[in-house]
């Protein structure tokens, strides 16, 4: 019976490890500000790698970094109606620019200092760019337009959920222009690639990537896509969007070109989004009882060095055998990049330090002690694979130079047996034995097991006939989560409606 | 005569050739939400190598990056009453979170959804940072703590100038608390010294750091130093701040910590911070009637490679040429750092491309016609010395081989030259030979040159005889920027009171 690191297991409390997880981990804490979160220098951390590693892509795929406002004038809105039915419930409103004395030693809002127009902090910036883009945008030559950029939006929330959905949050927002209508929707599809290739190599979180149905699309896009990832409770998180907008945006913020033969023709925009959402995801996939799991591409420190100290003249001798270990790591280089090592010389307890490394999920966590140094070894644990098959940790003596030697290798294999592990309970967990609504209500009743993903394929209804099929799925608190891009051929009959069935789709309960 | 690119040259109108520089050049550019700017992609190009490069120093300085809420509570700010009184007349109030149709086809803020406590937009985060550290910091063995975040920060502007004075701007905020003072006075000196560093070593902007008089300090700052820079105009431009606070913002949040003898301290605590200002600098320091010159280490690209493409069959092996030409150059590295090389295949004139480049300030500008390919050649433009002395462009035919042997040197002597350039001139122009009001009056009042910074000595008065000081050197539009730290010892007379002088100070007109 292993006593684990954490006080509350997946099993018995998914939500509650979850939250425990964040803290214990150190990723982020409620900030006293309704809805916002403090990310601290770990989770921060994570967002950083994931940052350097999705930005070098966006990059490769042609995109330039800009930076818009973060007000967004009420009027942008007015002009794109469905846009804003799908935001307009939930958006923080600037109404004056300026404090004064309440009299009672308290501040309130300038009466005098009202806008004449209350300023949206942005939800999104489709409007704000599309403004830029009707500018830019005069000729054919100017097209295509690329541009991405990583901000902090804001979507007012009652609920909210550390990483998963808070009021502010941090993303990065592509938004392209095109010519035509087919380079456009390669844009989209070239995204949602950029996002599932990204997802898997760099997180190692497996995803199912497609397209969304009709209800689930982004207000005013003509198609959206997403990957999907499986939490270890069963439930879907989708992690990724990438929407072809078509002419809509265009049409309303008036982004017009003159194409080759001198004719004024509307451009074709796209927009795609990931967020610190991902972290969330992260965790529910990799977190396992004694806490995170960061694979090794996306760890703020691949390598930590816990010398166990004992406040005498030793100290110094073993410090110095763990700097020059330090130097060796860092001098190596894995996934392309240098070693991350750090040497963890905070005045605390060795076992603390080692635990709170455990839980923070650091790949590889090396202890050296007195008789360590004397051997010339360290003693090694690996994060994935914590414990022996006795249920003791795994602390493995190896010899230093041996440890340098193969650090790189070790480092591969924690992040590919992260995303196999993840990969193989996704895979496992996708069921294609539903094959009516009785079974796909008895399929989510059945308590205490993951109850994973329901492939089944339907007739894609529209209008009327979608929306019944939406309540159908709702009364049992589930919605479509794509229709995906490797999924083989629909044949027969469409799950709800007896109509032949055309496409392959995932049901399941999401976050 | 030289025909330059831009239209409008600094000497006759150093305003409008600033604005000329931002809009040539593509920097950035009106947003139409009032006090707003886009960053455009070169700017935000050049504002990502400033982030990349002060960022590892700031780490490496052993600080670690975080992500507080973008949202104030009105209360958080009533504990400070000195720091609201600096800040109180010019921040951006949230006070609804939810929009409804006005019943016209327009939006309006919904009146039930009014916030109980209005929000404020951050106008910097020492408030909400401060009550996280509260939450930290419990024993001497929490500290210190060492943080900064990345974020977009808003003070409303009434009147603004672009990366100079706009409502929102991106920057670092660096926030630390000590156990003792002495620590985070050397802190505080040592972020100091950051600063100065990059600037010097990085933007190649010649910088005066030093301590601002009492009346400039950051509001409940106890000490507040800076680096200043000097534009072409004469006018000085703050580029950095870091300010030690003392226990007063810990005093108000209640940072304290349980001391080695069990006893509750107050922290210590500083900040310091550097902004998208800085790009207004490098403009005002490295610009010229040409456009930007950008220094290498900053440039988004170090070169650019122009093919002369003719739309004809011999196009392919020019590009095929330039493309080799470019990947032996991303083999380089320069600064430490693989060297940054495009290829402009934009469907345009290349002569086009070659000013565009050229006004936007690239390094090195290599032009690559079909006679230069037959010769093994390119042509070589140096944007820090664009013409020869007989006023014609400076573009120099040499072997291909040649030039990519010796491209990491030119970088790095472009990156010297510009420094060299602008440190001569802020050495020359800082005049000691000023020795009272009447004296300062007649320098500051003679048109038509760079008049420069005054260095005199002060007996450092405070309270109402600062305060004088301050109203006579404002009739003139001047302000204190700073004591310098390496100016040399005070000897004599106060240039204001005729008490013996304590200090040297430099006084100047400044942005």
């Amino acid at each position: 019976m292993i006593k684990h690191a954490l006080s509350v297991t997946r099993e018995a409390d998914f939500a509650a490890w979850y939250q425990s997880v964040i803290t214990e981990a150190d990723l982020a804490e409620e900030s006293g500000v309704r809805g916002c979160m403090v990310i601290r220098p770990w989770g921060y951390g994570i967002w950083e790698r994931i940052q350097r590693l999705l930005d070098d892509r966006i990059k490769a795929t042609g995109h330039e970094n800009c930076y818009f406002p973060l007000f967004i004038p009420l009027s942008y809105f007015a002009k794109e109606a469905e846009h804003v039915e799908g935001f307009a419930k939930e958006m923080a409103v600037v109404t004056h620019h300026r404090l004064v004395s309440d009299g009672k030693g308290g501040l309130v809002p300038d009466p005098e200092a009202k806008l004449e127009e209350p300023l949206v902090v942005r939800p999104t910036s489709e409007t704000v760019i599309g403004a830029a883009f009707a500018r830019w945008v005069q000729s054919w030559r100017d097209l295509p337009v690329l541009i991405n950029q990583w901000a902090n939006v804001v979507r007012w929330e009652m609920r909210t959920r550390m990483f998963l959905r808070t009021s502010e949050f941090l993303w990065q927002e592509g938004h392209t222009a095109h010519a035509s209508e087919a380079e456009a929707r390669e844009e989209t599809r070239k995204m949602l690639e950029v996002y599932r290739s990204f997802a898997e190599e760099c997180v190692a979180l497996p995803v199912v990537a497609g397209e969304k149905p009709e209800n689930e699309r982004f207000p005013g896009a003509v198609e959206t896509w997403s990957i999907e990832a499986m939490m270890q409770d069963g439930k879907a998180l989708q992690a990724g969007t990438s929407h072809f907008l078509g002419t809509n945006f265009a049409s309303a913020q008036n982004i017009r070109f003159q194409n080759a033969s001198g004719e004024l023709e509307l451009a074709q925009t796209t927009s795609w989004g990931m967020s610190t959402r991902m972290i969330g995801g992260l965790i529910m996939v990799h977190g396992d009882d004694d806490g995170l799991r960061v694979p090794p591409r996306v760890a703020p420190w691949q390598v930590v060095i816990v010398p166990m100290l004992r406040d005498t003249p030793e100290d110094e001798a073993l410090v110095a055998y763990c700097r020059e270990l330090q130097q060796q790591l860092a001098a190596l280089s894995a996934f392309g990049e240098p070693v991350r090592a750090m040497l963890d010389l905070r005045p605390a307890k060795a076992a603390g330090k080692r635990w709170g490394w455990v839980k923070k999920g650091a790949p590889l966590v090396i202890e050296v002690g007195g008789r360590d140094m004397a051997g010339g070894n360290v003693s090694v644990i690996r994060r994935d694979c914590l414990y022996r098959g006795d249920g003791k940790l795994d602390s493995r003596v190896v010899a230093c130079a041996d440890f340098v030697a193969e650090a790189t290798i070790l480092l591969q294999s924690i992040q590919t047996s992260l995303h196999t592990e993840a990969r193989t309970r996704l895979d496992a967990n996708i069921h294609r034995d539903v094959t009516d609504m009785a079974g796909l209500q008895a399929f989510f009743a059945e308590a205490n097991r993951t109850p994973g993903w329901v492939e089944l394929q339907w007739s894609k209804p529209t209008g009327p006939a979608l929306d019944q099929v939406v309540e159908q799925l709702k009364a049992l608190k589930l919605t479509i989560r794509n229709a995906p891009l490797d999924a083989a051929p629909a044949q027969g009959d469409c799950f709800f409606t007896g109509a032949p069935a055309v496409e392959r789709i995932l049901v399941a309960r999401a976050y």
